[in-house]
């Protein structure tokens, strides 16, 4: 069972101020939790509900093979944990990892500027990690990578990634560029992706959905990269453009 | 002023009985307003907040110039009728369009089978239309097309469509073949996108995104295709895969 004690400590962490205190985030669902065994992430527990235990008895005899423990406990204090409103009957408790430096003799980077809605970032970091760029850099101004929305997006892509926060963009692209790296920008108007020939480094920045690229990095771009419409409709959305031009460009 | 039963009525078509009913849906926020103005369709009212009427001086002044009317009502009224929690100030109220025979000689489709996320369907409808395909065929187990959260993330793309809602897929894919359409279906094990040539007439399946095409459907279709991954992640989200297909299809 959960505690009284334990279902508020696991409520708190669905805001930023606790999981950056507590240095822990919650994934829900059968699938998001199965994907991290995969990429075997160390958990911290594992709740299920009743009903979810009676479903699912091959699962979590799998999990009681591993050094894992899970606990059943009542839909009801599930649900007082869980963020989305159909809970799927599972949740998992997992570490926040440690902000990584930057390690330039990486191949390719993936840099987020601004994005703020959860679904978007989820999506872009989910479909990053499709085409194996796990080495992504995200301004302090981003949603946070651990916002319970973001996590059931990116469907596990968050136990592939290397992430970096950063406050200061500028000085992390110039220093890419003295190292060879091209920067390339996503925007309304530039070479058509479809013609665009991939330098050997480059990293690729998305910016806000609502505004695009900050001022102060576009003036930076070594390039610009855009994706042809066929109608005159307002922008693609940040996700799906991210998909196009990360097939294009890998 | 909007009357407590205009509220209500509004309210109602929060839920696709009711929009089926009235053949009337609601459009929410400042910009999908914008791209229904810009696509020329006939708004049956324009209801905004005081807060949004002093903001938007510019932008209620060029309605006023169009047939359209607007009403500006309180900050109360608008939050009870809109279903997203952070309203923008101004919603809108549209006909629905009358579903369309489908037209054997239009180029190309693309058909939606057990889309049930309205988030996906949303941007899956504004990606075809950003790149030109906008007669989308859609399996009637799919997600209402005119739901609100369908209808906010498509950001407009509805006002470029030609949907066709079907119940039977089979029969219509027969058709398709019979009039010499390849109908190519998006799957995990297929040719990789970047190799495929794409036929002349071609209308792109995708399935659901936990359970992919169904498969009736899939027994039916001439080709297959796939995003290749770099990573063992388990898929891609079916918005971003429809991108990154029609970019190379079209």
């Amino acid at each position: 069972m959960l505690s009284n004690s334990k279902i508020k400590f696991l409520k708190s962490l669905h805001s930023k101020k606790f999981r950056t205190k507590h240095r822990q985030y919650i994934i829900e669902g059968h699938r998001i939790i199965n994907e991290a065994l995969k990429a075997k992430v160390e958990l911290g527990g594992i709740w299920c509900s009743d009903d979810y235990a009676k479903k699912n008895e091959l699962f979590l005899n799998s999990i009681s093979k591993t050094q894992i423990r899970y606990e059943i406990t009542s839909e009801k204090s599930l649900s007082q944990v869980c963020d989305s409103q159909n809970n799927q009957g599972i949740i998992g408790l997992i570490d926040l990892p440690h902000n990584k430096e930057l390690d330039i003799n990486l191949s390719n980077f993936l840099i987020l500027d601004n994005i703020s809605n959860p679904g978007n970032m989820g999506t872009i970091i989910r479909t990053a990690v499709w085409f194996g760029i796990k080495d992504v850099i995200i301004s302090s101004e981003c949603v946070d990578l651990y916002n319970s929305k973001v996590v059931r997006s990116a469907m596990g892509a968050h136990f592939h990634l290397n992430q970096i926060v950063i406050k200061n963009l500028d000085s992390l692209i110039t220093k890419l560029q003295k190292n060879g790296f091209s920067i390339i920008g996503a925007e309304l108007n530039g070479t058509s992706i479809n013609k665009f020939k991939a330098p050997n480094k480059w990293a690729l920045v998305l910016g806000s959905e609502a505004h695009g690229i900050s001022l102060s990095i576009k003036s930076l771009l070594d390039e610009s990269i855009t994706i042809p419409n066929k109608d005159n409709i307002e922008s693609l959305n940040v996700a799906v453009a991210a998909g196009i031009i990360l097939n294009s460009l890998v």
